[in-house]
């Protein structure tokens, strides 16, 4: 049974999952899964919010377009092998949630599914989503990691809930 | 003498204080201060990145645009009177500075300065910044912070150091 935590006290630890092996997003219904390891974590609007990048070409990219949800999953250590299949493969020639041995619950607060194995999840619903503008960004950044262009659109996502 | 801190150690008091009382952003050359209570921190492109938002209508806001630098400065409770002060009265008409009594150190890894009561402050380079956008922001949020418009611009600075 999950338990409502206090967010402040997991912050660290989900800034060093995002530096370290990755987090997984869900979206979409059917969902998908995806690693990542770009986010931020804030208080904007007088609400906390998670920051997402997903890039268009990516399969995440229409579920979190049409569901305007999402859940960020931190898996514990042991899951490596999995992490590194949902960042390697597409949800478009693999089953990731079959290949992962994961089991998949429906969200608390939104419809989007969490991670049972997940030791925390962050219950998320977009509101407001912007691209990154080739223009503005630092140009040593935008040669590394955007050659082809393809660049992120930043998701905002409200938390409204995070439990462990 | 500041000492360079691990930023994970940190995050959650930082959260805390934006929630809370706020914090102090500094930009431009003469540097102007301005309490913000909205900012996002986390890992983008490799980077550490703080984000903060400003309205064009700020006299911060054309200090961040020519300086391309900010520092954020953490300060301890009893200073609550001087973080008020930041927050409400504008920099082109009372010197900020002055009022509060602090004092301005050069950064250390910025020319920004940052402000030597505070416990821990942010040094931080931008290297990414866009617009707010109507269109894709939530309605609620849109009629509630926006009525004459003014959208933030938020601007992404990885951080090059944080010390306490």
């Amino acid at each position: 049974m999950r338990k409502e935590v206090e967010i402040s006290s997991i912050f660290g630890e989900t800034l060093e999952k995002l530096k370290g092996q990755g987090v997984i997003l869900i979206a979409g219904d059917p969902p998908n899964l995806m690693t990542i390891g770009w986010g931020t974590i804030g208080f904007i609007w007088g609400k906390l919010i998670f920051t997402v990048l997903v890039r268009p070409s990516r399969f995440t990219y229409s579920r979190m377009e049409s569901s305007g949800e999402f859940t960020v999953n931190l898996l514990p250590d042991a899951f490596s092998h999995q992490l590194s299949l949902c960042g390697s493969k597409s949800g478009r020639d693999v089953d990731k949630i079959a290949e992962c041995g994961f089991t998949l619950e429906r969200g608390i607060h939104v419809t989007t599914p969490f991670i049972r194995e997940s030791s925390i999840h962050f219950e998320c619903r977009i509101i407001h989503k912007h691209d990154l503008l080739p223009e503005t960004l630092d140009k040593g950044i935008l040669k590394k990691y955007y050659p082809m262009g393809d660049l992120h659109r930043v998701f905002y996502g409200e938390i409204v809930g995070v439990f462990k």
